[in-house]
């Protein structure tokens, strides 16, 4: 099958339905209705039934979605059949915490190498995975990693992003608070804590 | 001016523009079309033009927006004319990091309070701001602190948002993997680190 173009914000909020499916399946459940899937989620039932439209639709109108169906289908979509190495740039604070995150591993995704530019920290272990020296980033390319986590200061994200993409990577999740400039076959996510936090305000009560 | 009912999509969006536009007018930049300022910031340009016409546009078709016009208009339709005081919970390796983040100024925020529940890290100070007991999050009442940000183990994340909301916190960030539950009148925003590294795949050339 053929899939239409998808809109980014629909991608966006797939793995989100994906990790709240997996979790009702873990459950034993069998079926849910798009009401119930999006009251789980937190979001509108009609843009649940207007992501999954792009794939066809999935469900069956006033029986709801087969859940493993679902998974299986959003998994494919969002091509998250195989497992897949990932590389960690920076383990200061923020690259330490990336490293203990739990809840990786139920997108297929494993973090199997970290570098870091401080000669204190290179060839120590950490969370059983040695740190190499962030000058061998070009190593990535015969081990296959394509995927990689930034999370060096905002000063060399820029040229951590160079290196990475020189390396054969292609997919990039940043945490330096800064746009970066990549060729058009890679993909930069971001995330800025800042422009989340500014987001709050709108909602709350004033006074 | 009322405005009418903003989908959430919108005001996720929204402060990422304000930053661009806060960028733009940094280098002295007062006029931007809808299609360059889509292409600086890397979205949608007709994304861009419908965002911004629930608040009743704000662009001349052919003479585009005025920066500090558009700037003033997004950040009153998010409320950050105000500073705001910030509280953060954890200063583990994610909390460490969440204290050092530069750019949450540009917004208006101000992290001034910090709690911990480790003895050995209560009393001391970090970024210039002692770190309390977690214990006394009830003193945010009157201190009238209204966000905060969780930053603490996944098994802590709800009985500290109950504690926040108990405290009068109406709006949340939270980095622990899971779902909070909290009163209708409270805002949680949700950081996953996984679900966004599951969007890269999509995006990526196969081999």
């Amino acid at each position: 099958m053929r899939y239409r173009k998808v809109p980014d914000e629909t991608i966006r909020r797939l793995p989100g339905y994906l990790n709240g499916l997996l979790f009702l399946a873990k459950q034993g459940r069998d079926n849910i209705s798009s009401y119930n899937l999006a009251e789980f989620l937190g979001v509108n039932p009609s843009q649940i039934r207007k992501d999954f439209s792009y794939f066809g639709g999935f469900g069956v109108r006033g029986r709801g979605y087969k859940i493993q169906n679902l998974i299986k289908q959003v998994g494919k979509i969002l091509k998250l059949g195989t497992a897949r190495p990932v590389a960690l740039v920076g383990v200061g604070n923020l690259g330490s915490a990336v490293l203990a995150y739990p809840g990786f591993a139920i997108y297929g995704f494993e973090l199997v190498a970290v570098f870091d530019s401080d000669p204190g920290k290179i060839g120590k272990t950490k969370n059983n995975i040695a740190i190499e020296d962030v000058a061998n980033l070009d190593k990535l390319r015969e081990r296959n990693i394509k995927i990689a986590i930034i999370a060096v200061p905002r000063p060399a994200a820029q040229q951590t992003a160079d290196a990475l993409v020189d390396a054969g990577v292609t997919g990039i999740l940043n945490f330096a608070p800064c746009y970066l400039k990549v060729p058009k076959k890679v993909k930069v996510v971001t995330i800025n804590i800042a422009t989340d936090l500014a987001r709050l305000p709108y909602y709350m009560p004033t006074g």
